[in-house]
């Protein structure tokens, strides 16, 4: 029997944090962190082991124990099996059972199973948040020339662009790019970036059976459509699940997706217990429905929310709603959204209006490494709310979008943008005469006054 | 005698989006733009033609003739010398009237002439937005070996910095760097970069004499200590004033630092005359003292603001205040600056608390290229409400200070930004797990729970 105070399932991104947040706000309570494996990965950082830009799988992991002892947190390597909360213990793999005041349950996802045949072939791989996996994976992958990644969600395309970049024939099978995060025509450039990156994109195929050989070897793939395509290893980059089944089989109150209910403060239904991260239920933003948004960011967001308000009610919760906030790279542009596409809103019956405006990213465009910034802004036809935002450009635009991520959070209007206060500097940013984000609401103000 | 529906004087910044927005609020009325050269200068751009990273002083200009001509405006080059309000008619230098329906002038600045003896010898320069001044000092300054830059603004830090890179020897004279816009950690900093750039630095140091030979031309400078240095030119960058004399004549009020009176909606005190940018009056968005700011980012932000109100009142400008906010590059690393700065903020006796955090720039930290990025929050000390921020790091952070600006001009705490969501990706952004934005505002509120 250990006893601890505050004990957090889990060491990713949220588990860290909410390591890290707590011991912040309650420097005298004991805190300590079950994990299973001793070393953990960068979750967003798994694609680029793949390519050139790390030298090895290592350059991926976080030393837990090294950081857990500068936080002053415990961390423990076990895996809890069932947590008994009327006793206020949960239970380790071996039977060790670790009492809390309170505990944060954030157990994150693990990649779903797609209906292929011979899924479990030699060859076929999976993309999980596991060290040990990732790197037997990396040694087999490196032995590969040809590799089909399946899936065209972030990490199938940040996958099959990196190990193209080292120089493996790549195919790429799956819907149009990033199409949850992405409206078309974005998708269609992206598209553009993979090819000129020499991977090849077999689009709208949906794989049904993975070829083996006498030994149960991949060889290749077979599409519904009856086509094949030969290759030496698969990567399916299918998407994730909670990591939840332990918390049902607790007893917690679960909801769709197989996520944890939890409520503003990251609360599930029993006392003292709070889920937070990819295990938690997620509401959108604006549609208020449940949705499968996994993200470090926001886990990261909950974590800081339940460690604050472990013992008191210390802060609501900012956000009444998750907002789906990506960013990537594509070759060498960036690629980031917030909020809703309008394709999608078109599908959810919310009357929206858009603007699109290309600039350049410097001024005079003719200094060095200038690039072209688009961006597009879709914003409620009424209120002119903004509600999604999709912008293309260089490395800035990464934090360009952590703009709009704060206007969609703060629910402004293109009205709030049209004179926005922002600093422009010739070798930083758009000029000011045309900052892409003003010009885009201005374009939908004129629109709206003059319509 | 010209006449006109919307007259615009001042073909800047302020002037051109001015401009623009009327068109396209108004596509029906004539618009005319008074300006007195044929070329326009990008003005943030200027002292990036004295450096390495563009051609010619020609690589800066703004073809304000297509420009217009493609926005359906017309552009006139002439100076209007006086307006006579009652007649609604602008006069020109040679006696042309130009009769209209609304007038917006934004006549910006010039620099302003410091107190120093000999002050008019050849081989002194000033930096005024006007493309033949330039073009004649560039040919000049090409030829010499030895420069000083008096002043330490941004002007005066970037030509110094541009002017090293071009190889020559330059001694900058000033205050401690950029010091109305950054804490003094922060300019110690930028000191050792400039140093890294081989910039010499006379810190503290007040010029009081140019001296010159027997034909009047630089040899070298004085300062108030009686230390003297050898060079062959001299650019005074000590700042701008409002070129508003004809405004003053043709009898506008005016406001502190000789600023045309302007109210929400950019009107001043003579009915359809409007006033924008740097001739303006700027009220700060925290003290609402009148303040010499000037910058082409918040001229056209009042460009916008005028224009959509010119006929009606459309839009309610949504500041109420004009917020300092600026970036700039030296050496290889981005300095941005939001809102009020420590020690101006107990000049003006505002209890503040601060934070700074330095992380990583990129996760894993061993990505290539990874920068460190150093955040600073002020925060109003009771209500945790955000007033200033500073920020150093690689490019990207020329977008990260305008998430702070956002955060400012809508008043969001320390509260609101415990959990923002924002969009982080290995490449292009700090680990969701420390993003500094987040990372400082959560000390703060740690600070003040538990103080």
């Amino acid at each position: 029997m250990a006893q601890t105070d505050i004990l957090i399932v889990g060491g990713g991104p949220a588990g860290m944090v909410a390591a890290a947040t707590s011991k912040q706000y309650y420097p005298d309570k004991k805190i300590t962190v079950v994990k299973k494996g001793e070393k953990s990965l960068v979750p967003c950082g798994i694609p680029y082991v793949f390519g050139t830009m790390l030298d090895s799988p290592e350059d991926d992991m976080i030393p837990c124990g090294a950081r857990a002892e500068k936080m002053g947190v415990e961390l423990m390597h076990d895996e809890i099996v069932e947590v008994d909360f009327d006793a206020k213990e949960a239970i380790g793999s071996d039977g060790i059972r670790y009492g809390y005041e309170k505990l944060i349950l954030a157990t994150g996802s693990v990649p779903k199973t797609p209906p292929i045949e011979n899924v479990d072939a030699e060859g076929v791989f999976y993309v999980p948040k596991d060290p040990d996996y990732i790197l037997r994976m990396y040694e087999k992958v490196q032995a590969m020339e040809t590799i089909a990644v399946i899936g065209t969600g972030f990490i199938g395309v940040e996958i099959a662009g990196e190990l193209a970049h080292r120089g493996k024939e790549v195919h790429l099978v799956g819907s149009r790019l990033l199409k949850h995060a992405f409206d078309p025509e974005l998708s269609d450039y992206m598209e553009e970036k993979m090819l000129h990156d020499r991977v090849r994109f077999h689009k709208d195929q949906r794989t049904t059976k993975i070829l083996v050989d006498n030994e149960g070897k991949v060889t290749g793939v077979e599409f519904k459509s009856g086509d094949r395509i030969e290759v030496d290893g698969v990567i399916l980059a299918t998407g994730y699940r909670p990591n939840t089944e332990m918390a049902r089989r607790s007893g917690l109150s679960m909801r769709q997706y197989d996520t944890i209910y939890v409520d503003e403060y990251m609360r599930t239904t029993k006392e003292d217990v709070f889920a937070i991260g990819d295990c938690a239920e997620k509401r959108h933003f604006l549609t208020k429905r449940t949705v499968p948004i996994m993200l470090a960011s926001t886990a990261t967001a909950e974590a800081r929310v339940a460690a604050a308000n472990l013992y008191k009610i210390n802060l609501v919760k900012s956000f009444s709603g998750t907002i789906d906030i990506f960013s990537t790279v594509i070759g060498d542009t960036c690629f980031a959204s917030a909020g809703i596409t309008e394709e999608d809103a078109a599908k959810q019956n919310i009357n929206t209006v858009s603007s699109s405006v290309i600039v350049d990213g410097k001024h005079p465009a003719k200094l060095p490494n200038n690039r072209q910034q688009a961006v597009r802004l879709v914003a409620m036809a009424h209120s002119g709310i903004v509600i999604g935002a999709q912008v293309i450009g260089g490395t800035d635009m990464g934090e360009m979008i952590n703009i709009l991520g704060v206007i969609i959070e703060k629910r402004m209007s293109v009205y709030d943008l049209l004179n926005l206060q922002v600093a422009t500097h010739p070798l930083l940013t758009s000029g000011p005469t045309s900052y892409p984000i003003v010009q885009a609401a201005q374009n939908l103000v004129v629109q709206h006054i003059r319509s």
